[in-house]
């Protein structure tokens, strides 16, 4: 926003209240409208049964107040020039925002159908909760928009995301009372602690207290004053309210706390950046204290509606049905005076446009969200400069991440003047061993430093709260507009966020069939500390389920890699980091682990994303393999290249077929998956009627999932963690959970026909091996070294 | 608690603070133990490189705070004849919480052979993350404990859950300042506005500012007091400081918050229940800031450990090969002068216990950390008093969930006196068509009501908040304290607590396997406003992903139900509210759904979890079927009769199986789930050569996972959701996912052998009829009547 703003009017004229209100009830209309008019929608004659929706959806109760905040959002972004953007944390108001936007034009912008006069406004009704009409909540298709709503609790975090490394940009953020109570939210107001009064935009918290949920009053809204400001002291803002339910009153109050709200806020931004001001400022939030369903039906059958929880979506139900109803929605629609708002052909008369900003400044217009029209191509330096030096496979050890972090580095580096390029974390960067982005940027820190502090940054790009929903939220809202950015994560505890990467990959989904909405940047995840390497902490640390959680969503937008060594995580990362549209989740460890690949190599290897690793086995040339040992994820890829080292010791006229898989998706038919192998890649890697003994990073009936359409699958056995674990040695956990090299080895015997007798003695060893194993890692305490050793013993 | 707690006392005299002192450098001595000895327990002669463990972990950061707490617990437990728990949330201090429990004598109680002296010392230092022994985290293992704490976030509602309807109770609750940045923390400190000073225990939270996390300064600990006190009042609380690093002020400190909240606790409760006082209360609230690794090592290599992140865990690394590491830890433990503290046998010193309560006032021994003693059977009424007549199937409707909440209400009833089962949701309650319970428990609520309100109780034992992570956490708290519950919860939006779920399922899987833990009641879930019907709220609404993700969990504590119909819901209610150490989940609807089944049939049905419903097939007795039409959740039980009775019109000469599951664990082998079926039985329902059209309510590919083993899987053709949803029609969800019962017809024709050209002309006519209701429900934006209805044309 502009570092000089304009002065604070000492007050509305009566002109400009005429038109802020003429705006605010029109938008109201509007609302009405959608929710209940599939024709006359300009009421140019009576109402009639016919004119009524047979089924009457959405929700009305939050509706009026969003209006109001967007009517005194135009005046100020009009008059102050404000490139600004609003997260409609009540979503469920879709139509106040789908009726902002047609009144400003940009709908029609956006659907030109939808024209801005009587045929437009009767398909803006008629469309709203209509089968393939628009939804009913704010969503990808309303112009706008990057926040769905629909899911409570993200509105501030994805405001945030917005706002950092935009200092141009205002963002504010109707939190409703509802949301209020969830966690996610409750603890985003923490966000003022890392937002960058100097590189970062504004956020403009709003709080609605409508009073009410579904069915019951909010906790915020039943705290008395004293108590709601002490809440906000305690979240360093400092609080404005309005309240009432007298229109004029409140837009009078509206427009002065709006004002009030944006000197402060300017006078921050000038105070950081002019005058290098380094305290934690106290940002404005504005209390807004309206009736639910504010100018609608006071009484309906006898009970209150307006001001109670029975306002929350159709105030009217059965209207067709019910003359008294009916007659009660017309007399309602017609309170606003629709002849005053509208001219004859229903185009918004100028009354109503008044404080309706022009072009982009719209907040149905403005690019940042449509985030994909202002991203720019990341800077990826080549990977030549990280990768590491493979002679000979499984010679050398590297910590995956770590190297990974020496790239993130320099992509940190070569972003510091752009600033487009975040990594988030729960308190993990340097757990997850990626701390070399230090030397590029340290982490957002607005609070009070210690001289033992470390690589705090008041203007630092690092993001670590100990909110793994806050990370996600923050992550969201800055891709969608228009940046990019990472997510490191502890494996286990990213299922803290199942629900919001559901909600992402609905909105990914949705948007990518939208011509209008531009490609954003992925959504990306390193996955680390993960499974088999939480030996240390125990089996709350233990789950690599999410997986199978977004795998269940759609196709087209998931991908997932499970790179088995340094030089495929640097492949697969840039893939990554150059990819749109897409929620890429890429489990890696940080312990050190066998190099298997050279960097061109792993290039072609994460390409095919699934192949033979033909000197890992001991396949003959021209026949079909006894056996295909198949491996997916670091430490089962390590697990079945020992495996098939002993096999080559122990049974060496066996032919061992190594198959490693990089992208889990490959498993999956075409037909279901864009990565999808055909039937005759497939077959060609596992065979169509061999065993095949996969070690998998997870579940392993996840495997059969995916792959249970193949000719071969009746020979598929997969070997994964079976939710076996505890604090114990690395060793112990593959071998409890059936996933270790010898457990593998006894696999093939039992499997490869005709095996079984003729390898007796050698199943017998690998018996004994394990339990010998399994006796010195309980007597003392750690691992044999053979066992991280490749040049193991037997 | 005593409501006539003894008087305060002005101080500690001397004699106090030497034995609370002597206490608490027990405690750290073993905490300190525990992480690095593996032998030499007493320090009786010098450290060798050999008494110390091959591998070091454990977290040593938090537990001389955890210590702290535990001492001046016991001080205030033994003083005032309190019972009482701690939920400790800086789990991972689990070396703490131990030492305690072995101080006290109940871990030796519960654990005979770690006694209380030298051996039994060396055998809890040794055992300590240590294969074969116990987890480094607070665990089911360690007694007194409801609360693992691997995962942050959930104390405070573990400890709010643990005080509902234990009027005589104090629960203390540590907060770390990491978990205080999580989102289920930060709204779980509104669980004031629900907390009944009559029926429910006190929870004490003290919130540990140790300043860091991992690798970063806490956002609650760089606040200065001012903001602290804010923030406190806005959440209902009055805070008490106590800060400092001088153990003797410390503990005068501390002693004297214990006794100013206890005392005003003890104020609160006689007011609310002696004096009737009915205004919400300001609860106390201490805020402890001491050095996080107090006590330990002020440096080490030159850097600050001691009050700086670096003291998280362990804070001398390499011991056994750096002998000035050692020195350093010899040093260290001597400092707590050992010899003062336990004896030549290695017993603690009466001075050391001279504060620790007795028998079950203990913390380790306490009878609400093992909830299941206090547990009692549930007073469930006979279900012939809700079940709904059923003549002939699929003639009439009921909501099923609403004919549960008649159930529900006389379970409410019943426990009206008993106080052991509550209801909880995110203000679905009466959404979710459960309303019947307000007339045997209103809500609980303590904050102000205005006359509008509706079934608002001081008393209440229904919970609704807008937190799904609140309501989860405490119900786990309640029923691990020896209670009965139910949450009631949106299907898509309870992703929302996966992660909780996990932790939970992962301490049932655990404590299950202890013998002196008592099994507690299950966790049941009803998932209600289910995919199928979320047509109206839209995408970001329909996710059935939930039951993919608990099967992912241990087998022996998950249990999936999908009834079909509304007795067969009374039936799996009944069984799910009786069962022990489970996770319930039951998805079923509350739209009016057609009744199948008789409560007899119901019960017999879900008994068996799947069966053939002979009355809906064609089948002619005595020979295979030609087809089986199977069915799992109520939606495509409907789509499946109707198919199966267009079947009968169209092609009355075809022989039709139908199969309903309820029990979805069915599916899966004997070997991997309790409830698997044979393949004898499996095969005898499904057969093993005929094609199965199966229409499942969530992801299609969850069938395949779990019945990939069955011989007839080939033969396995699965409908469910796909994805594909929007604001619409409930009939247009079906045929979008092609799951109607028309396109069932057509999958059908398409598989039974020899059928397709028979039967081209229907299923020509199917896809007419389909277009046709297609085009209907676009032209109206209303289903057909017919598929709503039984009776329906074609």
């Amino acid at each position: 926003m502009s570092p000089d703003p304009q002065p604070a009017p000492t007050g509305l004229t009566d002109e400009e209240l005429t038109a802020l209100d003429a705006h605010w009830r029109a938008a109201n209309y509007l609302s009405v409208g959608q929710i209940y008019l599939m024709a006359n929608p300009l009421l140019t004659e009576p109402l009639r049964p016919e004119h009524i929706k047979p089924r009457l959806l959405g929700h009305w109760g939050t509706s009026p107040g969003l209006n109001l905040v967007h009517t005194h959002l135009n005046r100020v972004i009009a008059r102050r020039a404000l490139d600004a953007l609003c997260v409609w944390g009540p979503g469920h108001g879709g139509p106040a925002v789908l009726a902002n936007s047609w009144l400003e034009g940009s709908y029609t912008e956006t659907y030109p159908d939808v024209t801005r006069d009587a045929a437009g406004m009767a398909r803006l009704f008629r469309q709203f909760s209509f089968p393939g009409g628009v939804p009913s909540h704010v969503a990808p298709e309303t112009p706008g928009s990057i926040h769905e709503g629909g899911e409570l609790g993200y509105s501030l975090a994805h405001a945030y995301g917005a706002a950092f490394d935009h200092p141009e940009l205002l963002v504010a953020c109707v939190v409703g009372d509802g949301e209020a109570e969830t966690g996610p939210l409750a603890t985003s107001w923490h966000s003022t602690a890392f937002l960058d009064p100097v590189h970062d935009g504004a956020v403009l918290p709003i709080l609605h207290l409508n009073g009410y949920k579904i069915a019951n009053p909010t906790v915020l809204a039943r705290m008395d004053r004293a108590e709601l400001d002490a809440f906000f002291h305690g979240h360093g803002h400092e609080p404005l309210h309005v309240e009432g339910d007298d229109p004029r009153a409140v837009h009078r109050a509206m427009a002065a706390a709006m004002d009030t709200a944006l000197d402060r806020i300017a006078a921050i931004q000038r105070a950081a950046r002019r005058e290098g001001a380094a305290e934690r400022p106290r940002w404005p939030v504005i209390v807004l204290r309206t009736p639910k369903g504010w100018t609608g039906p006071a009484e309906v059958d006898g009970v209150p509606v307006a001001g109670t929880w029975r306002a929350h979506q159709v105030p009217l139900s059965g209207v067709r049905d019910n003359p008294e109803h009916l007659r009660q929605l017309e007399q309602w629609m017609r309170s606003y005076r629709p002849e005053e708002l509208f001219d004859e052909r229903g185009a918004p008369r100028p009354v109503v446009l008044g404080a309706v900003p022009a072009g982009n400044r719209r907040l149905g217009a403005t690019p940042y969200a449509n985030g994909g029209l202002l991203l720019r191509e990341l800077p990826l330096p080549p990977l030549e400069r990280y990768a590491v030096a493979v002679d000979k496979p499984g010679t050398t050890l590297h910590e995956p991440t770590r190297v990974l972090g020496d790239l993130l580095r320099d992509v940190m580096a070569a972003t510091a003047d752009r600033r487009d390029f975040r990594l988030v974390g729960p308190d993990e960067t340097a757990s997850n061993r990626l701390q070399a982005v230090y030397a590029a940027s340290g982490k957002a820190w607005q609070e009070r430093t210690l001289p033992v502090d470390e690589h705090l940054d008041r203007h630092g790009r690092v993001m670590e709260i100990l909110s793994e929903h806050t990370c996600q939220g923050w992550l969201e809202g800055y891709l969608l507009t228009g940046r990019h950015g990472l997510f490191s994560c502890y494996e286990a505890f990213v299922h803290i966020v199942d629900s919001m990467v559901n909600q992402h990959l609905k909105w990914l989904r949705v948007s990518r069939r939208l011509p209008w909405r531009a490609p954003v940047a992925s959504l990306n995840y390193l996955l680390t500390s993960h499974v088999w390497r939480q030996d240390h902490n125990g089996f709350s640390h233990q789950d690599p389920g999410f997986v199978d959680h977004v795998l269940n969503k759609s196709p087209e937008a998931v991908r997932v890699y499970l790179p088995p060594d340094a030089n495929t995580l640097l492949a697969v990362a840039d893939h990554a980091l150059r990819s749109r549209d897409y929620v890429n989740v890429i489990v890696a460890g940080k312990q050190p682990c066998f190099d298997w690949l050279s960097l061109e190599e792993a290039r072609v290897h994460c390409a095919r994303g699934a192949g033979i690793w033909d000197w890992a086995g001991t396949e003959v040339a021209g026949r079909e393999p006894d056996v295909v040992l198949a491996c997916a994820g670091d430490v089962p890829t390590q697990e079945v290249l020992a495996a098939s080292r002993l096999l080559r010791r122990h049974l060496p006229d066996l032919s061992v077929r190594v198959v490693n898989v990089v992208d889990i998706a490959r498993l999956m038919p075409a037909a279901e998956h864009p990565h999808g192998m055909s039937d005759f890649d497939y077959d060609g890697l596992f065979t169509t009627d061999k065993p095949v003994v996969f070690a998998y990073h997870g579940y392993p009936w996840l495997i059969h999932r995916l792959a249970y359409r193949r000719t071969g699958h009746p020979h598929l056995h997969v070997r994964g963690y079976k939710e076996i674990g505890t604090t114990t040695t690395p060793f112990d956990m593959v071998v409890g959970n059936d996933m270790d090299r010898y457990r593998l080895v006894m696999d093939v015997i039992d499997r490869v026909p005709g095996l079984a007798v003729r390898a007796a003695a050698v199943r017998q060893h690998m018996e004994d091996v394990r339990l010998r194993h399994h006796a010195h890692i309980r007597a003392h305490g750690v691992d044999l070294p053979e066992v991280a050793d490749w040049s193991f013993g037997d």
